[in-house]
């Protein structure tokens, strides 16, 4: 591919940014990133050649990768398809977003005319760190990637986008929109939630506890490593998978009553078949 | 040290024994196990020298390591006091517990009259795993130690146990037994809770969809892996510790509501005010 355009320069689009230039997917890339010191320092990290402006870069790119929070993406897709409805060659651009949230996403481009040159994917990967200082070579390999609604893209598009996540070391998964977004919010959306819940719970008890985290085990660390994910990311996650996310809060909030209840009435039976229950998830997760 | 004994041969017992003898802390380790599958691996693996009977362990060992869970240890530590008192050199002994709950197990030898020759001890290292092969070397390096109630125990004894927990190469800080239970309830308790519930959630889900641990996220895998820890452990920790337990769950239940209100409401500020309140962790936890 001659020229790749990343639209937001954070630790997804700099990781990818990364890979695709060591693997030699691109022969340019360039880039977007409304935050100056962010672009600068895109730069100076080597993350992309040149930082331009939105126009240009889908003017000059073949392929856009859109790696900015969810409800910007939704925002800014729609005016990328209509630039490529009037560029020349815009019946041979490709763009795709990277977000975690897809059905408002792929509602909102459904009935736009150049719909099929969008792909819509969610690259299962990522840290608790956030900026182009996040980004790191690697990051994909080895992870799913979900394809969401992959008969709505053009043939050559989704083709394209399957050799980048080949180059990316994705498995690839096929998924309609909607059951992408029911699944996150079981697997990620949830786990981002019972995270910042959890440091919230600590933090206030440390208000009046000075050395609570002198304490602090390897298993705190792992439960709320999550908790450091940026409120930029997550907001419009969570707005635009709310009904998803609320369903599964509601679920989560039952299970954390049965323990509640079991442990104060002191009924070890009760607790013991919860833990053994989940105790299943080594079936699952290594 | 000449006799170590080690009472509970699984993943503590067993790690502090590989590590007290290639430190040479100890000329001889020997061990007792209720499980003969594990007692028969702990001789195998190379854990300890030999098993013996629980009364042959409190009679031959200079030091006694009660590494079994806290509901076991509780019935347990009055009778290794019971036999100190009538034993030639019960004065010289000492018996330690490792538990992550110290209330009750002080209390229960609160008047007993070889009391000073027990120190109250939670070395805070482990992993989800449990037996004699969940057994590793360094798992304490660098963690804290809790010791509880220093000045009930005899000067001897705990200098002794310093210089144990010196070998092993934890930052010891001294605590009331109370205060003890309270913290941990905070910083790691309540982990194992959420991380229980939250297998629960999504075990819940997975029965009706087959494929959705296919999209387990790094993420995800963090959150959960602490469910995969052993009911014969935290059964007896949750019963013995309660109140506090119980204290946190609803803290923690009222957060979490925080959060499921905001996003149902489509309150983006609010849920941005609860995140980057909860990303202050970062302060905390690296």
């Amino acid at each position: 591919m001659k020229t790749v355009g990343i639209i937001g320069l954070g630790l997804i689009g700099g990781s990818m940014a990364i890979d695709l230039r060591r693997r030699r997917f691109a022969e340019e890339l360039i880039g977007v990133d409304s935050e100056p010191v962010n672009a600068a320092a895109a730069v100076r990290i080597g993350l992309v050649d040149e930082i331009v402006s939105f126009e240009e870069c889908v003017r000059r790119s073949d392929l856009i990768v859109l790696a900015v929070p969810v409800g910007t993406a939704a925002g800014m897709l729609p005016g990328i398809l209509d630039r490529f409805a009037v560029a020349e060659d815009g019946a041979r651009k490709i763009v795709i977003d990277v977000c975690s949230a897809k059905e408002a996403l792929v509602r909102a481009v459904k009935n736009h005319p150049m719909r099929s040159r969008y792909v819509s994917t969610h690259p299962m990967a990522g840290t608790e760190y956030s900026g182009p200082w996040a980004a790191v070579p690697g990051l994909f390999d080895g992870r799913a990637c979900i394809i969401c609604n992959r008969g709505e893209s053009d043939p050559d598009a989704a083709a394209a986008v399957e050799n980048l996540y080949d180059v990316l070391n994705m498995r690839q998964i096929d998924m309609d929109a909607s059951n992408h977004d029911v699944h996150t919010a079981y697997v990620s959306h949830i786990s981002h939630i019972t995270s910042f819940a959890l440091a919230l719970t600590v933090l206030d008890k440390e208000k009046n506890e000075k050395h609570i985290f002198d304490l602090a085990s390897g298993g705190f660390s792992s439960t709320v490593r999550l908790a450091k994910s940026s409120a930029d990311m997550w907001v419009p996650i969570f707005s635009q998978n709310r009904d998803n996310v609320v369903k599964v809060i509601d679920t989560y909030l039952e299970r954390m009553k049965d323990f509640r209840n079991a442990i104060a009435d002191g009924d070890e039976d009760s607790v013991r078949s919860l833990i053994e229950e989940a105790n299943r998830i080594k079936r699952i997760i290594r």
